[in-house]
């Protein structure tokens, strides 16, 4: 269980709680994060203590510890957080796209991608140097040569980078070149990565995993913002279903109940979702229309020599079809978007 | 395996395909069906005699069984099927707009609700006179009661009525009141009830199981189909997800698929797909957006007293905004749609 | 909410209960079932009102209303119900065997079977004539003919007979050749089936729909009971999952909890649970080592030729290596189990 | 795609192997693996190529690539595979148990659960020192601390330590105090790490991803065996389901088919599988009864102090009783199994 405590609360109201946790013999720990106090308690305790502590002064309300987002929650943060990246502002008004292929596989590919997302009004490049692949014989990226290519094209193109980290002891050679590092769905609850993400100065972008519940999802996030990173983007990328025809199944209510739930943006990568190019346009509408904050999309010049992921990656000339409709549709969503000029 | 043949396919080729299947002692029966012929083969054969069937002359191809849905495939029936519903024409160029209470309860709140949906743009007035309720104690419906209220109501206000049937033995009753009817999706395997719809002359809304294969979904369709009535509308309405935090999870990403896989038109219900109000008109605009032929959704003059599924009912005034939206959002999906005068 | 009255409930105490429901302006019904009164209100009351009722003379407790399975419940009925038919008591001491093809096909092979079946130590012989098939074009069953046969060889060899019905208008049919109906997993939310088997004088075997929770499954059961039949047993037989390799997955956890929940028996089919021969023995151990009060398993003397769900069925010499399976591991699980002398 | 070379295959073979694969312009790499040779193509290769390769001298076969799971693969290597960790053997004749607290808590906790182990003729004491929590504000471990107290402990009760392994950069402390690591499922295809555990000479415990395909599964084994460790077990506990009702779902048919697929040794976990001890001996019986090679068990001497997983955790008296069990079961799947004398 916490106790949280009102920002309000004093060095009064915190010495009540503590004195009447421990003449019950509760084992606690106080905590500060997000500018308020926690009691973070092992378990759970009665009803009835759970109802005292509730009522007492300076206490704004007690949490199951399962339930236990406070950081990520909107309950305790009202307005939306604006995370800024390079030239993006994730999770205002205006939306945002970024754009980029699975994979960085070499510079001419990654410049004629990164023209597209520019032309498109994209505003960050998205390519992973560090692949999670299911299969160890499949290609697994360029390594740190990925990451040179990925930022010099992105600062050719004015672009923010971003790009994948897969394990706590690459965090210092990824966050070295990217401008916002990005959590692979397998990799939602790895917990020292989440810890280590929470020291370093950069955006993350964290994506739900396979077979997560919402609830999951922000405590992953809590882990980051706890550990003192208040800069996390959530992304949906669909979810695994039972029906084999789709390689996932995107659950656009996620995107609306996790607007309600947290402060936090929310981005929606329609290529994963759904792993078939076909697809990817009118999820991408979708997606938008639900309200999400942004879209992450994979595109490639050339989707059929792609060494990951080409069926889903769209072509420079989808992109630019799915920018115009992004301009018609952001304000029945209550949002702006521009292309280049 | 089922051997489909060409519409050009004569009177040689047929005998040409059964005099082999005869000399392979294969058991089958010819079945004649969308204006093909079909020879339908219980179990699977060897892959040499099937790939000799394949490219007999006349033949246009072999399909397991499992997968063998063919007068509802889009491959022998390239044009998407407009099927017509009272004042609407679902599949075509405009959306389609389907709301009401979910039971109908009394006359002056379906007089209500009948009036938002006119308003609204809406063609067609849905409301349960017959209930499918997971528990035996909650409200089952009106039965014949209801029928009479939602004709006269569906007629003062010039909209189709849709009515949900239960059972073979009430289709008669049922399809004496209503213009189109509704298969939930606890029903979308009652095969005795598919093929009683397949006798019946009027439209047929089937809605997906809540655990069911787009594979499943068009063979319960084909059900209908090959027993004589070609007017099927599918319905995506959220399919069953391992997050309990919302009701159900909608894929819309099925949407476009099935789009793909079938001329049928496809209706979304954000209403089922949440159970959650707030969820309603983002997931609405999303379907519409993804591509859907139109919608399928709650409305209740007075939500909080609906004696079933209150909680995802809209208001009349959500639902005319959400209709303003539709006529931003509807050429963005190469659609159009209008409120009333 | 339901409010359920105490077996030693008298007039006074009904009438209080109602009294104080009628000041405070809630709609509700009186229902008497299991021996004891039932208040059913639609939708919920207040916190306060629902502790005001719980804490009334002669009150047992109140239950919300989607978690209302009452008759069900072991918690209003501690002691386990065993059904009898035929030669089997299901449910009591001894482990039960159901045995018998998907469908049946011909005489000379339900003679085959049903001779497998009875030296296996079996009392119930299972087979189909009435089929639900996933495509329309698939062997839909025998009919009554079917039953003729059935009824026959089931009395030939001193079994009980176990026959499906799919449809409420069949259900005269059926029951008068089979002892016991089988509802199958796609029927589980045919309430108008339901209902009408709960006017019925045979024991029904319900198994679980393909995505139904076990509150759902209970409430299916509860129509069942509440319409006036208490002989129901449950059949676990897999649900669906995310992995395709394997037709569903089996539950078994789901036996052991369901055991907790109610009084009513709990078989498992390892047959539909897997679709895969080589899994049937090893799942039909596992269930009876889990506790389940007896199996109900697919055998046929020629699967290859079978017309349904060959490649699941056993043949009578893995039914035989079974039995003696289950004779050692029986007691292990407090029960016994004999083959044929 | 993947091309098996035999293992009889000499150098002409590999080298017309090559030339053909050369001469299509196809990229790929050799590689050495299981004592055979492998080409890994990146994707795939026209049915006329595949079929080609297939057919040349001294090639095995031809795999898709995301089915690729080569040397786990039962194909490849018929004999089951025993891995020894200190007193056990692994996938031999005899059923292995594996118990201890979820978590090392204190030295006598510990103490009391080695002893429960070792006189229910456990070999291997679990618990873990890094513990992935969904929550930031749930108990972590004890670290280094808990290792060394785990170190002692087994030593004094000769029994073989297992804990689990979080991160890459915590596998040389973890691997110099513990004779088996443990891969919980959140972490099944943290890819760094498995290819660090295959750089280990240390058994591995690989447990089941929450959403994981069996195929999935074998692929992250597939990545410590291809990166040098051939001692890895495979570890079912449970999988996300639907319903809430139970915290996961056991799915024991995917013992029995991992039994055919892979050659590595197969245990359960019946305790995370249920999160309910009512459950967890009849489960573990029914792992047993369908043919796991052991049990990964919770066991607690005062779980309701426990400060993880409490409610899971069997006393040790239940442990003793399953462990009779286990003595009787053990002979119908062909094992054998013994208490301490």
């Amino acid at each position: 269980m916490i106790v949280v405590l009102r920002e309000s609360a004093d060095a009064t109201d915190r010495d009540r709680v503590r004195a009447l946790l421990e003449s019950r013999g509760a084992s606690f720990r106080p905590l500060e994060a997000g500018g308020r106090g926690l009691f973070v308690l092992e378990g759970e305790v009665s009803a009835d203590l759970s109802r005292t502590l509730a009522t007492l002064p300076g206490v704004d309300g007690v949490l199951p510890l399962r339930q236990g987002f406070v950081l990520a929650s909107r309950r305790y943060h009202p307005e939306g957080t604006v995370v800024e990246a390079g030239p993006a502002r994730i999770g205002g008004p205006s939306l945002v796209l970024a754009a980029g292929p699975c994979a960085v596989e070499d510079r001419e590919g990654l410049e004629a991608a990164a023209e597209a997302v520019r032309k498109a009004g994209g505003s960050l490049l998205r390519g992973g140097s560090f692949k999670p692949r299911t299969s160890p014989y499949a290609f697994q990226g360029l390594g740190e040569e990925g990451l040179r290519i990925h930022r010099e094209t992105a600062d050719r193109f004015g672009l923010a980078m971003v790009s994948e980290v897969l394990d706590r002891a690459d965090l210092p050679l990824v966050s070295s070149y990217a401008d916002v590092l990005q959590v692979g769905s397998r990799n939602m609850q790895n917990f020292p990565l989440l810890k280590a993400l929470g020291k370093v100065s950069r955006p993350v972008i964290l994506k739900r995993g396979l077979a997560a519940t919402r609830e999951e999802f922000l405590l992953a996030a809590e882990y980051i913002l706890e550990a003192g990173n208040p800069r996390v983007i959530l992304c949906e990328r669909g979810v695994r279903s039972f029906d084999p025809s789709l390689r996932n199944s995107l659950d656009l209510g996620s995107v609306v109940l996790l607007k309600e739930m947290t402060h936090l943006p929310v981005l929606v990568d329609p290529s994963h979702a759904s792993g078939d190019r076909r697809l990817v346009v009118p999820l991408a509408r979708a997606a938008v229309a639900a309200g999400a904050d942004g879209l992450l999309v994979e595109v490639h010049p050339h989707p059929e020599r792609a060494l990951s992921d080409g069926p889903q990656a769209l072509l420079p000339a989808d992109l630019m079809a799915l920018s115009r409709d992004l301009e018609v549709l952001a304000p029945v969503a209550g949002r702006t978007f521009r292309r280049a000029p």
